[in-house]
């Protein structure tokens, strides 16, 4: 029997304060399409979502608790949550797959909100909407992208305990990095043995692995792996998104293969700094821009990456983001990616990360901290 | 250095195929947000699309090349792809997240397609989508989704080897099932097993890992996994979509922990002369809706999944569906799961899934075929 992630006193707390924001601003429903927002709201977890074939949706009424318009496939899953109101619809669907049950509910309310906003899109086919927005003429569809954002950004404890721990999880299978990567080792198979050592270590799944590595420094920090082999000089680097439970941890760590050039030591450190500063002033009432600023100034000039960090939880990166225009002012509960990055004379770069939780006072340090100096494997040469 | 993941002739291949049907259809330009449709006409494959907060934009013309338009962090890797043309905007930015140079490159296409039907999604800001929309006022946006999913559902030799490659290495893992699952181990742990079986066996990633089980069967399949303890007599159900190169396999195995009763063992074999029925009427020529009425009539009504199969490859469900009413005629080359799924009298279901391709002639299996009795797990019996 699958337990919810949460108690229902979470679900209930979202709720309230959703709708407490819905009727400030004046919106009757929300209309959610998108894992995320169906999940906070429900506590319905899977990875069926993989499979494009069907849309799901949960409408978040102004009173009252949400209601679930999903396949059939799903009822089962979506009955062991604390949702009451669960309408399910057959699919796949020769004709009509889910909307009309969906207008159904949605019908006489004249101003529903929705996600339309930065990060965020619609899964359901356009054609569906479009038949959607149509069928309930009455009904103006408006951007919520704000309060939705806004709420999710803000974690409870319950939430913090998640992220927390699948940190923990990926610190761990970091701090085995001398046992799993060597020089002459395939990139896809350090990539590969990192996998089964976050899942050893507790993690439900990886569902992001990145990384680079090259003599003296990275230029992309996107890519796959590739086969090529790990030689003396290069500087490893990899960045998780492990996931425990639905949440997600995102940091990275850089590692020396055997040695690092002055150069590439200096910039670690500087990186190191850079974080340093932006904990130091990651404080409620801060800004976003702030810490982008504090950090901006340590690394003197960034990278392609625009930004030195976001949100994360329930995504790999959710609002805020840690850049120049971002005016969120931090509060108690933010968790948040610090990712400062540097350019090298070379034109390679360096990227460091860690994941913080705002306080009361100073942040905590969800990830075990990287090592101040810029940690060297050498397993070949110790014959460790 | 990361190498293309096929030679430029197969994407050529693919974009003369789709400027084919677009001048058939009298489409001036495609336009895809959604990670498949990028990947399949580019090559550019990253898990970065894990992270919402860049959109990224593909722009297949009828003549000449596609056109990327994707944010700058993804320049270096879109730079080894296929592709000459590559517009960078900033990303994340306060007002224009790519909207302005995207309007450059679809200025005066008069008719632009975009999937907008079943099983697709707009993964971009709907007010940047609308934004774009009045930007270009002659443009028609227009609904293309037969056009592409016509395309990816039939597979070119190189996608057939890649498929073929994950279904093997899943069927080596599920091979390990009786050193893998047993009595009185924890659902979870049954999971992280069989997950870290499949990365050593070479899987590339486990994005998809469902299953279920209980006494005499399963009410769910689409389940994350509980603390709950295998038992005798459990009917255990593992149904993954692991990943190698980007492309998916799609199969489930069952497995009685102990034993089983007569109706179970019935069910099953039912499910595999279900699937043999389907592989016998899986010629080109025949339509998806036959091969879902040959399945029905052996297992004599359904479950809530809905349909019997599905294509399958660089998506874990893909067009087009096994399913009374999808009549698509079967073609050479298109990869297929056949799913059947029956209902027990205690209110629970057995699913079986099996990969093939479709051949002129009889089809291939791409996984290695299930036992026709129902595997008995007993390794705490036998002391193995």
């Amino acid at each position: 029997m699958v337990e919810p992630d949460f108690p229902a006193s979470e679900f209930e707390q979202r709720l309230e304060s959703a709708q407490r924001e819905m009727r400030a601003q004046d919106l009757q429903a929300l209309l959610f399409t998108t894992e995320p927002e169906v999940r906070y709201f429900s506590g319905f977890r899977t990875q069926f979502w993989q499979s494009p074939t069907r849309p799901w949706f949960l409408v978040v009424p102004a009173r009252g608790k949400p209601v679930a318009v999903i396949p059939a496939i799903g009822a089962d899953l979506m009955g062991r949550t604390w949702l009451d109101d669960i309408r399910v619809f057959t699919s796949p669907h020769e004709r009509d797959d889910g909307i009309s049950v969906l207008t159904g509910v949605l019908d006489g309310y004249a101003r529903i909100g929705m996600p339309m906003g930065r990060e965020t899109s619609l899964r359901m086919p356009l054609a569906d909407f479009d038949r959607l927005r149509a069928s309930l003429p009455g009904s103006e569809f408006t951007d919520a992208t704000g309060l939705i954002q806004g709420l999710r950004m803000v974690k409870s404890g319950a939430e913090i305990g998640v992220i927390s721990d699948i940190c923990a999880i990926a610190s761990n299978a970091f701090q085995k990095a001398n046992d799993l990567f060597y020089a002459g080792q395939a990139l896809t198979e350090a990539f590969r043995a990192f996998k089964i050592e976050l899942l050893a270590q507790g993690a439900d799944d990886v569902p992001y692995l990145v990384g680079g590595a090259g003599s003296g420094g990275y230029s992309d920090v996107i890519s796959p792996p590739t086969d090529q082999c790990l030689q003396a000089g290069d500087i490893l680097m990899l960045d998780t998104g492990a996931n425990l439970t639905g949440y997600f941890c995102d940091f990275d760590r850089n590692f020396a293969i055997g040695h690092a050039s002055d150069e590439v030591r200096t910039a670690y450190r500087t990186l190191i700094a850079a974080t340093d500063a932006a904990a130091d002033r990651a404080r409620p009432g801060a800004t976003c821009a702030a810490l982008f600023q504090t950090m901006a100034l340590c690394v003197g000039g960034g990278s392609d990456v625009g930004r030195y960090g976001h949100g994360l939880g329930m995504q790999l990166t959710e609002a805020p983001s840690i850049i120049s225009f971002d005016q969120t002012v931090l509060q108690e509960g933010m968790v948040l990616t610090l990712e400062p990055s540097i350019a090298l004379s070379n034109g390679k770069m360096l990227v460091h990360e860690e994941n913080i939780v705002i306080r009361d006072g100073p942040p905590d340090f969800l990830t075990r901290r990287a090592s101040p100096d810029l940690p060297v494997l050498d397993r070949a040469r110790t014959g460790v």
